[in-house]
C-alpha cells in the first residue's frame, strides 16, 4: 500500500503542471470572524477556483499524468457535480470526451455547467445503484476512469492548496497553527495534509464531515475504515460518501488531529457568515470546515488557522432559502 | 479648481499609506461570462476589501491627511453605508472619534456594521434633509467633516484600485482596453482613471450610473454638473447622490470615455449572473458595471476589460430575494 502513496515530490510535481491554468485563491480574512472566534483565521476560498471548486486541481493533474494514447480513449468519472465539472473543464482542455455520472438529485447548476463544458451526462439514483457499475461499461469499452479521491494524482493535484497555504501565510507574517478542510473521501485533507505537514509538522490538520456522513471520523476512532449507516440524508451533496478511500484513509489517519462533524443547521449558519462577512458564495458542503469553528473542539483563541471553503455551486432557489431564514 | 485636483503622485503615496491595511483584492476571471460576452473579462472585486467596499480606501487616506490635532477632535461623515462603514472603521484604528448621518432606510447591515465599529449613528431622511445640515452642528463643534467623494485625498485613496488594475492586468500578460466602474459621486471613477489613464492613456474608461441617478452621464453630455429629477427610486443605495461632485465631475469630464446607465432589473440580473459565475456577493450598487457589459454600449468582443465590482454590503433579505427570482 504504502508504494501507493503520493508525496510532497508529487504535489510539487502537479503544482508546475497546473501552474498558470488554476486560480492562485487568495488568503481572506473577516475583522469580524476573527473578533468572534478571538484567533485569526484565513480563509481559502477555492469557490474562485477555475469551476468553481478545488476539484479541478486533481481532475487536471490526472489527466496529464495519463499517456496521449490513454487520453484518447476518453474518460469517465461519477461526482455529485464539483468533481464531475473538474473533469469535463480538463476534458476540454485537452480535447478528449468525457463521461460524467451524475446523481439524479445533483444540484441543476453543477449538470447544466459539466454539459456547458461539453462532457456527456448520465444520470444514477444515488442511493440505490452502484455507481461503479454505472460507470463499468465505459471502462470497458476502454474509457479511463478518474476516480474523485482515492487515486495518488488525484490528491497530488488537491495538495498544492497546501502548498499555497503555506507560503500565502508565510507572506502575512502568519504561522499557521491549524488548517481546516472539508472531507468527504478524504482527497482534499489527505492533499492538503502532506503539504502542510512537510512544510510545518506543527500544524495541526482538522477535517471536517457533515453529522451522519462522519466515516472517516468513526475510521480514525477505530483504526479501520467504516462505512456510513445508510438512511440519512444531509443538504452538503458534495461530501456524500459511503466510507473513506483506501489511500486517502492512510495519509489521513497519519496526518489529522481530528476531526469534527457538524450538524446540517450549522452549515447553514456557515453558508451566512460566509455571505456576510467574507462577501463569498460557499456551497453547504464547502461551508462546513466554517461552521466546525463554532464547535468548540478546535483550539482558537490566540491562533491562527485556515479555513478551506471548498467550493460555491450552489443553486439559486436552495441558496435563496437559507439566506432568507437568517 | 486646477489646484485642488488630486494627481497621479497623491495616488502613490495614498498607496504608500495603505500598504498593508488594504486587501490587494485579486482579479477575478469566469470562462463562462468571458465565452457571453466574447473577451476578456477581469473583475476587481472590493467586495474582499476592508469593510466590505472600497470606501476605506478614501476613507482612510483622508484620515491620514489630518494633522494629529486634527483627529483628535473626532471625525463625521453622512453616507447611506459604505463610506460611513469606511470611515468607522479608519477612525477606529486611529483611536479617534466618529459620528455618521446615515439615511433611515440604508441597509441595516450597513448600519449595523458602523455601530459594532464603535461609531455613532445619527438617522436622518434621505429625501426630505439635507445631509449637510444634519452634519453641520458636529463640524460647528470642531469635528472634522470626512466627505464622501469631492475630496482630493479620498479621490486619491480610490485611485489606488487602478494602480493595483493596470499591475495586475500586466501580471497575467493583458493589456486593457477599457476599465469599467460603478459611478455615484464619481470618486471612485476619477481616482480610477487617473492611475489608470497615468498608465495607459490609450485604455477607456467607462462609469456607470443607475437608471435616473444618471447626473453624471447628463452632466458630461452638457458639458456642467445637473442635478438628478426628483421623485425616482433605485435598489442602488450606494449611488443615489443628487449630483456629481464639483473636483469629482473636473476629472470625469476629462478621463471618461462615456456613461452607461443601467435599470434595476439589469442589476438584479447583474447581482445573479455575479453569484452563479464568480461566486461573489455584490450588492446592488456594486453590480452596475456587470450589468453595463450587457447595454451593448461598450466594445467587448475581442477586448480585455476590467470591470470593478465596488461592494458587497447588503441584506439577507434582499439578497434572497434578488437570488429567488431567478
Amino acid at each position: 500500500m504504502t508504494a501507493t502513496l503520493p508525496g510532497i515530490a508529487d504535489i510539487h510535481h502537479a503544482a508546475t503542471r497546473l501552474s498558470g491554468l488554476i486560480v492562485e485563491t487568495p488568503l481572506i480574512e473577516s475583522q469580524e470572524l476573527n473578533k468572534r472566534f478571538g484567533g485569526r483565521i484565513l480563509f481559502k476560498p477555492e469557490t474562485l477556483q477555475r469551476t468553481g471548486s478545488f476539484k479541478f486541481r486533481g481532475a487536471y493533474n490526472k489527466l496529464s499524468s495519463l499517456t496521449e494514447e490513454e487520453r484518447s480513449r476518453g474518460v469517465v468519472a461519477f461526482s455529485s457535480g464539483n468533481h464531475a465539472q473538474g473533469v469535463a473543464a480538463s476534458a476540454a482542455m485537452f480535447g478528449v470526451k468525457a463521461i460524467i455520472a451524475m446523481p439524479a438529485d445533483a444540484p441543476a447548476m453543477k449538470i447544466a455547467n459539466v454539459r456547458k463544458m461539453g462532457a456527456e451526462v448520465v444520470h444514477f439514483d444515488r442511493v440505490r445503484e452502484d455507481r461503479m457499475t454505472v460507470v463499468r461499461p465505459y471502462v470497458e469499452q476502454g474509457m479511463v476512469l478518474v476516480p474523485p479521491y482515492d487515486d495518488p494524482s488525484i490528491i497530488a493535484g488537491q495538495g498544492t492548496i497546501g502548498l499555497e497555504l503555506v507560503r500565502q501565510a508565510k507572506a502575512l507574517g502568519a504561522s499557521l497553527d491549524a488548517v481546516v478542510i472539508p472531507c468527504g473521501g478524504g482527497g482534499l485533507s489527505s492533499g492538503i495534509s502532506i503539504a502542510v505537514k512537510d512544510a510545518s509538522p506543527g500544524t495541526a490538520v482538522w477535517g471536517v464531515e457533515p453529522e451522519h456522513f462522519d466515516d472517516t471520523r468513526r475510521s480514525l476512532a477505530k483504526g479501520a475504515r467504516v462505512t456510513n449507516e445508510p438512511g440519512h440524508q444531509s443538504i452538503c451533496d458534495a461530501l456524500l460518501v459511503a466510507e473513506p478511500g483506501a489511500i486517502t484513509f492512510e495519509i489521513n489517519r497519519k496526518n489529522l488531529s481530528g476531526v469534527v462533524a457538524v450538524s446540517d443547521q450549522a452549515t447553514r449558519q456557515a453558508m451566512r457568515d460566509a455571505m456576510a462577512n467574507l462577501k463569498l458564495v460557499v456551497e453547504p458542503g464547502g461551508s462546513v470546515a466554517l461552521a466546525a469553528l463554532s464547535s468548540g473542539e478546535i483550539e482558537l483563541a490566540g491562533k491562527c488557522v485556515a479555513v478551506v471553503l471548498s467550493g460555491g455551486n450552489v443553486d439559486f432557489g436552495t441558496y435563496a432559502e437559507i439566506m432568507a431564514a437568517a
